[in-house]
């Protein structure tokens, strides 16, 4: 540990999250007001750091999607500030009392929230989510190590600067929000060795950082954010509103994670279906991958390859297989799914049943859309990550996936018997 | 993964969690009545399997503390039959509906409790525990890998064959619990890469398995299970009932990791508080190590050496420091606590709250022993280990520690909008 790159920054973080265990709510929200205002007093300093950004990444032929996440503008900023409205109206979690009982040896047990400590997060180029994971740290009294995309150090840089001000300006260390602000891919695997000091790592990002979380990282990770979401209709779906839903759930943004990946069919409607999703389908750009029994009703799609169940597309394409029965359906998204999202269309409640019984995916839908899965469709104010794992939190993550709790014993000098 | 020697346990125990969850609580009661009996009825072979263990180890020279935690009897098997009906008798936590809420979408959005699929575990020389977590998980609805100490591989066998005789008369697939029953090595590091299968591994045992795990495993551990233990006594206390608790926190049970490892006091009651102490200490055979302020109080004593504060002692020995104030003692406990179980005693209700805030370990107690931590004084009906990681679980983890959630959202073929 001693030789680890990073272990001042953890110790830094570790006392700076002692620091912030002292902040009562209402300190918390004056300092994420203090940094809503030095965000928007440093806002030309800000604005020129992610220029630079900017140049630099169209210079190096970034595409247009990822440019566009980089981009800050007075808008943007604006928007950002107005997520930190959002996250001071939402109510505290930490301290709050989970149980208390009296127990026969005359002990009041309590269980209280408290904030994990020392968070990490690794993400993508999109200078938003610095404040965003920041606030939605501090708020819940917790320490943020960062490290983002390279490609916005300079606006990284920039929104840290305005953080500190505002830490400072509440007299709290400006150690409670670090940057690894070097583009070294060694300082990932430093920060994954940091146990001692970092309670939870959320890596956001693809499949490749998952695995090298999985591999190094010593502390917990939260896994997510990767969905390979499926919709099964059943021969008992209202047949006419299907289209709609596939179209919802494939269409409406096909780049996230909820976004629907393959739809299996029930044998029986197979027919009545895939023809008028076809058109549907074509007339929105999407490609349709199907397996052999789906091909004939799908005039312009290809046939599926083994490995296109497996796909989370993260685009305009959508695998199409016909299903025996909802335990083939059942059966399939088991073998292929990431267990984010999966729906079922029916009326047939001893179907849905089935299915909900069987299927234990993050968020599992009667009737509806997969794009539902969402910290704020789903009200919690935020969003941390999208958890497919089963430990701690599963699905949308809200402010309380980053507190914890203690055990709190109080009696009048007592001995175990 | 498919070199693995473990990928067919693994696939085998995945789909047996997909049996589990068609059954009902009474279903598991069942099941559990059914192992229960299977004990009794094959009780000759396993305390013949049992005595084959017990004589390899007395040859290999075990020690008689481990020895006698190995030994099986018929006192001890109606014990854990005993055990096992407690179990029943416990509430099943999976299938409760944790919240539900109708959204503004016109979705009815609910949380259920779901098992977590496969269990991990890996433990000591214990034959007893073999029968427990196989019984936890089940009731649970989880599928169970287990990996008992080589020196109980007869015992366990034996155990096996009776939980699987329960689970085949239930109609179910005795892949359920499965046992890795070679001494190899290797096979622990494949289990830990078992995360396709395994959803939570729970490591049970000493620092260097912990360390193991947080390097090797790839999916998430619970590590706890191992305390440095704090008991602060401040000027406030109440003196004249120190010493009856300290030796309860200290001499009860030693060997277990809720028990005292450093004493702390305030230097302004030290030369009241440590003589009378050191008489008792005496009296109980315990050892102390102590700082150079408390030394000259404590004649028996020597001097701790600095590794001394970092020690789970598990034995009869305590370090001991005087401090300067409760901030002094905080201080000490945030440098050297595993965050496992720490203890104030005073009346001054200031002093005891700024404790309380300041100190996150998983259990907190204000005039009490440390020797509280633990399942059944919590009233959690079992226990599964105790957690000192701020992910999932922390302190003692009962039934619900062996479940996650799951998102169910129901509509009238609702897309989002």
């Amino acid at each position: 540990m001693s030789d680890n790159p990073l272990t001042a920054m953890g110790q830094a973080a570790r006392d700076a999250s002692f620091a912030l265990l002292e902040q009562g709510s209402a300190d918390k929200n004056a300092l994420l007001l203090a940094i809503r205002e030095q965000l928007l007093a440093n806002q030309t300093e800000i604005l020129a750091a992610n220029a630079e950004d900017m140049a630099a990444a169209q210079a190096s032929g970034l595409d247009a999607a990822m440019l566009d996440r980089l981009l800050l503008n007075e808008q943007r900023l604006a928007a950002i500030c107005a997520d930190i409205d959002t996250v001071i109206a939402l109510p505290d979690p930490v301290g709050e009392e989970l149980e208390s009982r009296l127990l026969d040896s005359g002990m009041r047990l309590s269980r209280r929230r408290i904030p994990l400590g020392v968070v990490g997060v690794i993400y993508e180029a999109r200078p938003n989510v610095t404040v965003d994971i920041a606030v939605l740290a501090l708020k819940t009294g917790n320490a943020a190590i960062l490290r983002g995309g390279k490609e916005t150090i300079h606006s990284n840089r920039a929104l840290l600067a305005a953080i500190h001000s505002a830490l400072a300006s509440q007299g709290l260390p400006t150690n409670a929000v670090q940057l690894i602000d070097s583009p070294d891919r060694a300082l990932v695997s430093a920060l994954l060795q940091l146990d001692q000091y970092v309670d939870m790592l959320i890596p956001r990002g693809g499949s490749g950082l998952h695995q090298l979380c999985k591999q190094q990282a010593r502390m917990p990770v939260i896994t997510g954010g990767i969905g390979i979401c499926h919709m099964f209709v059943d021969k008992a779906a209202q047949l006419d509103k299907v289209t709609d839903l596939v179209i919802n759930a494939k269409v409406q943004r096909p780049t996230v994670c909820n976004a629907l990946d393959t739809l299996l069919v029930h044998a029986a409607v197979a027919e009545q279906v895939l023809p008028q999703l076809h058109r549907a389908m074509a007339a929105n750009g999407v490609s349709l991958k199907a397996c052999p029994q789906a091909l004939p009703l799908l005039p312009s799609a290809t046939a599926a390859g083994a490995e296109d169940f497996d796909q989370e597309w993260l685009g305009l394409t959508l695998g199409v297989k016909v299903v025996a029965d909802v335990n083939d359906a059942i059966n399939h998204i088991r073998a292929h799914s990431s267990e984010h999202s999966e729906s079922i269309l029916t009326d047939d409640l001893g179907t849905a049943n089935r299915f909900i019984a069987a299927i234990n995916s993050a968020a599992v839908y009667v009737n509806a859309s997969t794009r539902f899965t969402d910290g704020s469709e789903f009200g919690l104010g935020a969003e941390v990550a999208v958890s497919t794992q089963k430990l701690h939190a599963r699905g949308p993550m809200g402010l309380t996936a980053l507190t914890t709790y203690k055990w709190l014993g109080q009696a009048d000098y007592l001995a175990r018997s």
